[in-house]
């Protein structure tokens, strides 16, 4: 069985269905554009807990239970969870995780987590090594500020290339079966482009979308050229969350390379908010906004058969504060996903 | 193609050959019981650079290139790079392999990092996803002391129950190929039983092999029932970093469960130091420890024929600064990889 495309794609022989997924945001993400399409919106930032950190993990949890519920399925049919967030150490997803007794393969891609995620997840599908898997990621807006920049409580300005952690989790339900109780699905997860780490120099960590443009460039023109195909060929080419000032840059690149995108691309960190009436910069981040974005409403649409093909490519930025702080470049990674209506 | 073992094994159609490896340790690893084993003894603990951080990455680099170097192979065979570190935000790992140019899973399990790198890097070519990958894990005590304890400077005394954080790095080469150049590898990645997280409720982060030793439990006890083996039928298990104390409990645990594994039983952390002239307490640890040992050590045996089958258990304890000083627990999880010589 050679699943092996071009440079470094998959193309799935059995390729995995999507059967069931779950999305749950916080307050600002539930008063933008797609606020409709949560399955829920919490309004308690701390989610019944006492830190930001363990918010995160409620959030995970709560996510993952509900992906379940919508499925008809318990955690003891998933065999493998693949996940994680962008605390240090994956501290929401280990402690979120650690009592549903699941075999679990901790994640860090930063934004991009979602797409290594699916990716990991459907090669196990794929490659007959479980029946049933679980990918989800988490990010939350508290625990990133007081992680990567300053505590809430500080209350310092954001230049306007900034973007605003996303409060959110999306959990996905991979199978081999395209029968899940009552449900039928017909999302299939067909193909992958696993990313390479492209630094272009950036420095500045208040403008990730620059320095994750040249990644999602590079995974996207991979992806057309192992995949032998056009933009057109898919109905979306969304990419996670690289805002405003990112997306002018990666239609540039693109352009410079030959391909035109700009009438499929849709960025997750764009819509996730209203620039008019949500102050948020340029746009939305985090492994939880591409993660919210897929099951929300990206999944809707293929689900209704409205897009048939889009190519789903998280993006992140690999820095740290002490990475920062030493003086060292924001590099960026996006690992691309293909989803089909079958 | 079904892969699926038991609970929660996986058992491998077309077995990973592990073609090439390498291990790269710091001076005070250099020093002790197994000094004439590794690759190369790094006496700089800055490994050329300004920081612990960028030391740690020069220090994965090296040996990545290392293992290549000795396989004959280029960073252009590698298609898929399963890597991870102890920091935050993996930066250790970003920032070592991102100028390499190849797609690259970041994976985050604490000290048990190596055995999810392995577990799915042989997924990966017994999948059929890809010809060559390469797995590799790196701990530094510079940099581990800095993000999870205190600056070296600050100079604080240590309980007994404490492990020595080990600098090392390992990096292994998997083929669908037996052969490699002029080299013909006997050795295969057979099995794997990747692991749950397993909380005992242990909060002293300075006794991370009592947090550990269940979730080693654990992961042996299924691997043994799922494999249908008894501690016999492998020559060693072997786990990654418990220490003196972790070791205690987990004989213990698994003997409760009617396995005794007291003869088969090898810890990595309590082999790479000499407790007698080098005073580490209860012994090594980090995500280095598992991985420079396996390739020093572990593999050699495999490969004169010394051992037929051995099952490799990294552990890992799943806690940040930030969890610990929230007042949370130490979460233990382990991943078991089973290794043949054939």
């Amino acid at each position: 069985m050679n699943q092996i495309l071009g440079e470094q794609s998959i193309q799935f022989e059995n390729p995995p269905y999507l059967i069931g997924d779950a999305a749950i945001v916080g307050e600002k993400e539930g008063q933008g554009p797609y606020k409709h399409y949560f399955d829920k919106v919490e309004k308690d930032p701390y989610f019944g807990t006492d830190s930001w950190e363990e918010a995160e993990s409620q959030l995970q949890l709560q996510t993952a239970a509900l992906a379940l519920q919508k499925t008809g399925l318990t955690y003891g049919d998933i065999r493998y969870i693949f996940a994680g967030d962008l605390l240090g150490q994956n501290i929401a997803t280990s402690f979120g995780l650690m009592d549903l007794n699941r075999s679990l393969f901790g994640l860090y891609g930063a934004c991009s987590t979602l797409g290594e995620s699916l990716t990991l997840g459907a090669m196990t599908i794929s490659g007959g090594f479980a029946d049933k898997v679980m990918c989800l990621t988490s990010s939350h807006f508290g625990s990133a500020e007081k992680q990567f920049r300053f505590p809430l409580e500080y209350g310092n300005q954001r230049p306007l290339s900034a973007t605003w952690t996303v409060t959110g989790s999306g959990a996905f339900i991979l199978s081999n079966e395209e029968h899940a109780g009552a449900i039928t699905s017909h999302i299939r997860i067909t193909g992958a482009t696993p990313g390479a780490i492209t630094d272009f120099g950036v420095q500045d960590s208040m403008n990730m979308g620059a320095a994750m443009a040249p990644a999602a460039c590079d995974t996207i023109f991979k992806n057309l050229q192992d995949f032998s195909r056009m933009p057109e060929d898919y109905d979306k080419i969304i990419t996670g969350d690289l805002g405003t000032i990112g997306q002018e840059i990666l239609l540039k690149l693109l352009r410079d390379k030959g391909y035109d995108i700009s009438r499929q691309h849709m960025d997750c960190g764009i819509e996730i908010y209203d620039p008019k009436t949500q102050d948020t910069h340029a746009g939305g981040s985090g492994c939880g906004c591409s993660a919210s974005m897929l099951s929300a409403y990206i999944l809707k649409q293929l689900r209704s058969g409205t897009w048939k093909r889009i190519l789903m490519v998280p993006t992140g930025a690999l820095l740290s504060t002490v990475s920062f702080n030493e003086g060292q470049t924001v590099p960026g990674i996006a690992h691309g996903v293909v989803l089909e209506y079958q």
